[in-house]
């Protein structure tokens, strides 16, 4: 999961707004959850998780240890793959992106869940991916996000083979590729935009968030660009008086940094690199920067988008007539480098009311983010979706001492009640 | 020779201004020099380059064939040092900077005068410098600017031994280092500045021009900075609201952007270069930009510099105005990456009346340029300096296809008016 969940006090705001619709839907769910969880299927696949809890150890720290950097996932991928058909599923396979999964069939009553965890960290090639244990702690880069989720997957399908839970969705679990940084959600794009299930993939869940209460309901869009600006060059004294590219862009930064957006619904951009030019005696023939624009509102981030493209436009026009274009004008090209569209799931929706009454019935207390997962793509597409959590405590997450706790109590509940809402999703009895 | 000589339109303006100077200096200093280019030892010394034109063309090669790309000139140097010791003069040495010099003795009845060609070439190390031969064109990156120099002086010296030509001043002549870009005079700098001469220096003849009528009498000043702003840092999205440096470098280039400076004395600035930053998606901790200022003038110089350092100090303050500073602050850091000094020889210097006079003996017309050469650093501190030419044709400076013509009437005139210019300045009879 991306670092980027938005404080509560802001979301408060959200619930509020939703608060009767959430409330009616816990008031009306629970009945059929508790149904469901107090059922001699969960029991035994309670029994199940427990006895299974060695191996779930086994495999998150054997996962773990198959780097799988952003775009450099492959290794990571035909072992889960591997897994994914030891454990029983059907059709399990890699796509054309480099996601693998399998289905687990359903009786065909309900439309497909598809369940994610992503494969990739956003570790560099060579970083140092062994395990260390420190009592109940696991350390290492990318134990906790996401590959403590991949196991979990592992051992929750395992528990649904053992108790012959039956469900009405065909369920697609999958260990998908890109979700971290310049990854850019190309798993889940592919997944939904091109993948064979594009069209019957009809609920969404990630796994993908830390502590079970905090359900990702949103999704911040970003649009993220590189923006090359180039002009003729020329020897800074002979030929000064032409047009400068840097001074292009410095007034699209100056203007940019004027931009006025709202805190609620918490929008923002940053120059984050700027580069070019060949030296300090030559007006350089090319410069770029490197924008990012992000907001928890489609119309905001819109908006922000919109104006940034008109200030890029309207910079270059005035670089073009504040100096000589007699060798040649700047021109300016804004390349979108990253893009992950907004979107949300309402409160109103069954597979929201379905997740919080599973969450309650564990004794958790619900709260909601906007984050920025890859439930963007669903969102942004009207498909149901949510980030789950994947149970802790754990933290330090993309830094080299993250970790993830494995006390077996926690580890068991987090499996059951991502369980519990995978069954209740997809329609278990 | 740094390629800045200024266009003869506007040195014209100069030139008017000093006219009378100029009139009055050429009608008197003729006479002496007509005695000393008619006079038997000169003679001799004609017939004598004559003879060593084959030598000179041999020499001219080899040396160019050494590379000597900026701050790696010791190879040449050595080699340089081991002709000018074989060619008689005495104290031949190289200094710490890497110049190296020998001097040849006068009789003592006047100030010490330095003749230098410079050894640094623009080009970078593994640059094919094999000179390539075209009818009388020898074709090599280097081989004008400035080996042809260093070749010429080498004939000069021989001449006058063949001669047995008498000066009132010693004369200092240097092969020396650091004349290119990045080099930032930084021979020449030595040399009048540390050096074991720097008090007796009190003439000062570079040769790095091309046609002999063009006298650089004047040195474009240049300063040249490299600005780190730093910042906090912090995460684009979740740190939105923390000052940024590159707004404040952008601010910075955008305010210097609408500078005005005058087109006489030409005056100039240029942002060259700029860099920063870790990830889009990252408030840059550290960005930089490489700010290039000259002018012709002094004082406007002063004035660019001062009102460069100005915006880069409001801008840092407007943004620590317009943006959080919790974690930290913006700061910037103007870092001197290079300095040539302007000065200039006025038009009623001997050394000047006495080289237009050289010149205008030999049927050329002089003219008078501002640029960018060794003589910017004696001009700075008041001695009498002048960039003269090595003769030519030639052209394509600073490119792979440079080019210097080798025609035996072309190559013996130049080396006779060098010659010529200075004997005259070093007070032969």
């Amino acid at each position: 999961m991306t670092a980027m969940t938005a404080p509560l006090r802001r979301t408060a705001l959200v619930l509020l707004c939703a608060a009767t619709a959430a409330t009616a839907a816990a008031a009306q769910a629970p009945d059929s959850i508790s149904h469901l969880i107090g059922g001699e299927p969960f029991r035994q696949a309670r029994a199940f998780i427990k006895a299974d809890y060695e191996r779930f150890v086994r495999e998150l720290i054997a996962l773990n240890e198959i780097p799988a950097p952003p775009f450099k996932e492959e290794r990571r991928a035909r072992a889960y793959l591997a897994m994914l058909k030891e454990n029983g599923l059907t059709d399990v396979e890699m796509d054309q992106e480099g996601n693998v999964m399998g289905v687990r069939r359903g009786s065909g009553g309900a439309p497909m869940l598809a369940v994610l965890a992503h494969l990739d960290t956003v570790f560099p090639e060579g970083t140092d991916v062994k395990v260390r244990r420190e009592g109940t702690r696991l350390i290492a880069p990318g134990i906790g996000d996401d590959t403590r989720a991949l196991a979990l997957m592992l051992s929750m399908i395992r528990a649904m083979n053992a108790a012959k839970l039956a469900t009405a969705s065909d369920i697609l679990f999958v260990g998908n590729v890109g979700e971290e940084g310049e990854g850019d959600l190309r798993g889940v794009k592919y997944l939904l935009r091109s993948g064979k299930y594009k069209d019957r993939i009809k609920l969404f869940l990630a796994i993908d968030g830390g502590d079970q209460g905090g359900i990702t309901r949103g999704g911040v869009g970003s649009k993220r660009y590189r923006v090359t600006f180039k002009g003729p060059g020329g020897h800074s004294y002979g030929a000064f008086g032409l047009v400068n590219p840097a001074y292009a862009m410095a007034a699209s930064m100056a203007k940019l940094s004027d931009v006025q957006v709202p805190s609620a619904p918490r929008t923002t951009y940053n120059v984050g690199v700027v580069s070019g030019g060949t030296s300090v005696n030559s007006i350089p023939s090319e410069v770029s920067m490197d924008v990012d624009i992000r907001s928890e509102s489609c119309a905001e981030l819109k908006k922000v988008d919109e104006t940034f493209l008109g200030i890029v436009k309207s910079s270059v026009a005035d670089e073009n007539r504040a100096r000589s274009t007699r060798e040649g004008s700047i021109t300016a090209d804004p390349k979108v480098i990253g893009e992950r569209p907004c979107g949300e799931t309402p409160m109103s929706a069954p597979i929201l009311k379905t997740t919080v009454a599973a969450v309650q019935a564990f004794g958790l207390t619900p709260s909601f983010g906007i984050g920025s997962t890859d439930s963007n793509i669903p969102m942004s597409l009207g498909i149901p979706a949510l980030t789950i959590g994947r149970g802790g405590p754990g933290g330090r997450a993309h830094s080299p001492d993250e970790w993830t706790d494995v006390e077996p109590k926690g580890v068991i509940q987090s499996i059951e009640i991502a369980l519990a809402i995978v069954l209740a999703v997809a329609g278990a009895r």
